[in-house]
This record gives C-alpha cells, sequence and structure tokens, in this order.
C-alpha cells in the first residue's frame, strides 16, 4: 500500500560486498516534509545536510546503508554537498529539494564516486517496491520493516532501519513515512512530533544514542483531508505507525531475547512518566533481571530513585510472566496522573559478545 | 597501621548464614566525621539516619551487612531508631553520636533484634584488627579492602567494600577512612570533599547508582597537623587512600574482565572532562568493545557526542593494549586545558549472567 505521489528505487552501487545499499524515494511533485534528527552532537554529514533542506519543498531522498558518513574526513560535508548536486542534475531537480541519509560505520569516507555512478541504475529502477527500498536501508537487520495505515482515504507507509550494532559502529535509525495525504503544515508538524515522541523516542536497546538518526514524514498533498475529525484520525494512524515500527526496531535488537514494554502511570507530569521509563530502560541491571525471568523489584526502586523519583509503599509495580517473550511492567508510582509507555529490550550476554567482536 | 584513638570490631550476628555480618568503629573520644552519601532519591533508612546525625562529634559507627535496610518496611526508619538508641545504650553513648550504614538486599525489613542481641559480643570483640572489620561489611566482594597511608605523624587507614552485585538487589559502596590527625574542619571536609571527587565519584561498574552509597571520614585528632604543609599532605595522602580503595572497589566488581583507566586531557572544565569521561564509562557499547579487545574508535566519537561534548579532526586518542588485563585509554579533546581521571571496567557475558540469576 503505496501513497500518491511517491516512487521507490533500491539498487546495490558497491558500499556493501553483495546486498542492497542505495535506495531513492521520490516525490511525482512537490512533498511536505517534517524531519526529527540526532540531538548527537557528532552527528553525520548527512544530518548537516539534511537539517539545511528540511524545511524546503522535497523531491528526493538518497539513502545509503554500509558507511555513516560520520567524522570520516575532513571533506565529509563537502562530498555530502558534491553528492548532492549530481543527484539533484541525474533527477532533474534542484539541490535545496533533495535530503540524503546515510547509515553504517562510523570513520569511514563515504564513497561517493561509486553512489553517483549509479544514480542512473537507481533512476531506471522506480516502482512502488517499498520492501526492497526497506531492504535497501538495513544494516545488521535481520527483517525488512514497513506498516501502513489508511486515514480515511489517504494512506500512510513507513519503512524503517533499526538500532543493530552487531558489525561496530553500526549505529543508526531511520525511518521514513510517507503520505498522500494533504493538511495543514502546522497539523502534519504537530501530528509529526507527537508521533515521533511516543514511538522513535520511547524505544531504547542499549542507551546509546546514535550520530545519524533520522525519521522524515513526506507528504505529497494528493488526498485532501479537510475536517478536524479527518486530521485528527491521521495523527492518530501516524502514530500507529510510528509505533509499530519503532516496535520492530527494539524486538530486532542485535542479541535481544526479550520485547518489554514499559508502562508507567500515576507521575506527576508526563515528562516524568517518560524519564521514570527510560531510566528502568538504561539500567543495565534491570534488563538483566529481565533477561533472568527474576522479578527484582529492588532494581526498579533503584533506578528510579537515581532518576530522582521519590517513590511511597505505595507504588504498584505488576508485570506479565517474565519468562516469555513479550514482558509486559506496569508500574503506577501514585503520584499524579501522567502516563506513558515505553519499549525496551532485555541485556543478553549475546549482546555483549556480539558487541565485543573484532571491526 | 590503624590510627590512634579508634577500635572496631567485628562478628557474625545471624543475617548471613555463616559470614561476619556485623562491624563497629568506636573512638575513644569524640571523632570530627564527614560524610558523603548516595544522591539516590530513593535512599536506604540509614542513610537518611546519618544525615541526621554526620555533623555531630561521633563515638561510633554501626556497620551491617546482608541486609540494605531500605524501601523496605513501613517502620524502618523507626527499626534504625530504636536500634540506634540500644547501641548507643550498650556502649555507654548517646545516640546522636551514632552513625548506622547498611548494605545487602533491598526490600527486606532489617532483623534489628539480631543485631541488637550481638551488641554484648561486638564490644568483647573490639581491636585493631582492620582486616577483619573490613571483611564483616563485605557483600559479593571476593577480597578485603584495605589501604593505609602516613601523612607526617598521622595516620591515614581506609577501608571499603564494593559495587558487587552478584546476587540480586546487592548494591552498595560503603568506605570508612579513619585517621588521628587533627586539623581545621574546614580543611578536612574540603580534602574529602576533594578525595571523594577524584576517586569513588570517578568509579563506574554498571551505571547503576546504589541507595546506600556511603562516604565517612572519621578524624580522632590525636596527632596535629599545624602547618598548611602538613595539611596538603594530608589532603594528598587521603586522596591516594581513596583512590586505592576505589581501584580495588572497581577490579573487584563482578564479572568483570578487565579494569579500565580512562584519562581525558584538554577539556574545557573540570565538569566536561568528568562528563566525558562518564559518558564513556557509562556507555555499554564502549565497554563492549574493550571486553572484545576491538580498537572501535567510533563509539567514542558516538559517546561523546551523546554528552554534548563536540569532537573536532584533532582528537587525539591513544591506548595501551586492549588485550590486557589494564587497559589505559587517554584521550586528548583539545578544547581546552582540564583534566581527569576516571576508573572502570568492561561490559562481559559473565556480568549478564550473574546479575541475571534469581533471587
Amino acid at each position: 500500500m503505496i501513497p500518491k505521489g511517491f516512487k521507490l528505487a533500491a539498487v546495490h552501487c558497491g558500499i556493501k560486498k553483495k546486498k542492497l545499499d542505495l535506495g531513492l524515494i521520490l516525490a511525482d511533485g512537490y512533498a511536505k516534509c517534517v524531519g526529527t534528527f540526532t540531538t548527537n552532537i557528532n552527528c553525520a554529514y548527512s544530518v548537516t545536510f539534511c537539517k539545511k533542506n528540511v524545511n524546503n519543498l522535497i523531491r528526493a531522498v538518497l539513502v545509503n546503508s554500509g558507511n555513516a558518513n560520520c567524522f570520516s574526513h575532513k571533506s565529509g560535508l563537502k562530498d555530502t554537498v558534491s553528492l548532492a548536486k549530481v543527484t539533484a542534475n541525474s533527477l532533474g531537480v534542484k539541490q535545496g529539494n533533495i535530503l540524503i541519509c546515510s547509515t553504517g560505520i562510523i570513520g569511514e569516507r563515504l564513497p561517493v564516486n561509486k553512489i553517483k555512478t549509479s544514480l542512473t541504475k537507481l533512476k531506471k529502477n522506480l516502482s512502488k517496491d517499498i520492501k526492497k527500498f526497506a531492504t535497501s536501508i538495513m544494516t545488521t537487520d535481520t527483517f525488512a520493516k514497513v506498516s501502513s495505515a489508511k486515514a480515511g482515504k489517504a494512506i500512510i507507509t513507513g519503512v524503517a532501519k533499526g538500532a543493530g550494532m552487531i558489525a561496530p559502529n553500526m549505529a543508526t535509525m531511520l525511518a521514513f513515512v510517507l503520505t498522500d495525504a494533504k493538511l495543514p503544515s502546522s497539523v502534519l508538524k504537530s501530528a509529526t512530533k507527537e508521533a515521533v515522541s511516543d514511538s522513535f523516542n520511547s524505544i531504547s536497546v542499549d542507551g546509546c544514542m546514535s550520530t545519524n538518526d533520522t525519521v522524515l514524514v513526506l507528504s505529497s498533498g494528493k488526498v485532501e483531508l479537510k475536517t478536524k475529525k479527518e486530521q485528527g484520525l491521521f495523527a492518530k494512524k501516524l502514530k500507529s505507525v510510528c509505533i509499530d515500527l519503532a516496535k520492530m526496531i527494539v524486538k530486532d535488537g542485535e542479541g535481544v531475547s526479550k520485547f518489554i514494554e514499559i508502562n508507567i502511570a500515576g507521575a506527576k507530569s508526563p515528562c516524568e512518566a517518560k524519564k521514570a521509563a527510560k531510566s528502568l530502560a538504561d539500567s543495565a541491571l534491570f534488563k538483566c533481571a529481565i533477561y533472568g525471568a527474576d522479578a527484582n523489584w529492588g532494581r526498579i526502586i533503584q533506578a528510579l530513585g537515581q532518576a530522582g523519583i521519590k517513590v511511597s509503599e505505595k507504588i504498584s509495580i505488576k508485570s506479565s510472566s517474565l519468562k516469555k517473550k513479550d514482558v509486559k511492567i506496569n508500574i503506577d508510582l501514585k503520584r499524579g496522573k501522567h502516563k506513558t509507555a515505553f519499549y525496551t529490550t532485555d541485556l543478553t550476554p549475546k549482546y555483549v559478545k556480539l558487541n565485543a567482536e573484532y571491526s
């Protein structure tokens, strides 16, 4: 299910040995775009470049996997701009209407020529095959991540690649959500902000924030959603697509044996709810306890206290069976009325082994 | 080497099955005390109690191992106060001159009666045997931690127990430093503050801050250090004792295979230097890389960036052989003139397995 007004392509350009490693999203016309980026200050050159263009109308998004284009070379940003120019020329659009994303190893120069010489092949490959595109942006992911929903007549389809970091330095979460919904920019922005907050910003595999994380929501505007009701439904469906993709990223985290949903209720503020959930998701001891199916609530008290959240005897901690693959932890702090959901994984010996392998 | 004016005792009171689990430090007269405590807001009742008394002159410190006296029972604080009263009576001192420390499992009621009925035996055991005392405060530590130094004629002797968390919920770092040096309170305070900052606050095993962490420096005042030079030497030696103990704690961390010294230079401020070091010490990916002897500097750039520290191509990263048991990582940020040292461990499959065991 592909929204009207978009085509996609994916080819092998030679960054990886054999697999697809270059993808393209091409809008028929000018698409509105809302972008969210990593707050890691040592971000990739492509992120710096995207931030400059993201508020323009967008025609194309070029994505490579296998190289993060981060901290790689003095001329890293120049390389990116030069690549954007050649891509724009090849597609007959302007450089300012292009976004470039990268994911893969940190510290190696992006082979821009391999990408440039593959652009013709890429153009010839344009189709509606979103799964192939989703495959081309994978690094250590074990499955392609696609999710779709309808909001009235409008279609929302997202793809993502995950927090797999098996091969050293692989560290990027990328997500692209396409829609043909036409709605006011302010509505698209606020819907994106809320969706990202409750999905991609509510997950943690190992607490390590990538240099390349990028979420782009692109709207071709082919299907008008006029009423507030329609727009509200769009926001709801956008969020469900994002949460769906975010959960897939967590489930595909490397070495993971369990998927943990942490539900916090009774917080004093939305911020406190998220802080509470994140303090557990980032706690090595909590994650080890879940791995070992050990109902060790002392570690929950410890983690909450480290985050500055005072708990009383009234606190309620409930969980589904810790022995299953999907675990739910429901915590009512009994401090206020706010709640949140957060998604994380256990910490496993396999995770350590995978991430200890030689570069 | 025991400073003048202190005696120690250690007995088995029954919290643990067989091992020593109750220790006492008794000052002949009134000792000055400087205390540093965990900032975990869900701290143990004994920490709450200590904070109230720590600025008084101190006669005795009672320490139990095997039970953290944290989040255990509604009457947890009352229990602690009642224990302090009985202890004070037994020792012929006032309750306000007593400190109580606990370490062990979170969430179980402290068996105060077992402790109370052991006080007579404890008094009979008073001696200069500091190693026995150091043994009585151990939980999952594999060796007793004692370090001594001389500052002129004054003696500084410290004991500590570590961040072993093999048995679930065990989570406490305790350190007691005794000295017979007599010096102005302000000098003792500032020397302690600096020593703790560069030692116990510059270590991390798993980033999980305990509910019970306590450092007490007690001075009997038997040996006067009058000159600034003598006092400066005292501060230097106090710091070396604390760093010595802190390193022992890290080396005895559970499941640890390597000891890592992170030296940060070229930071803009002391705070930035520490933030940089801590961002590495808390990074699961960095710690996995050291475990695997993988010179993966992309993860250093990522961790620094997550902490908001912008690095340029000028950054210098050097390390000793990652294949040895002791690893040094020297990083010059080339941003300023400040530096720090931080001590941490690798992350190992053994750590995960140990912390996944059933309660």
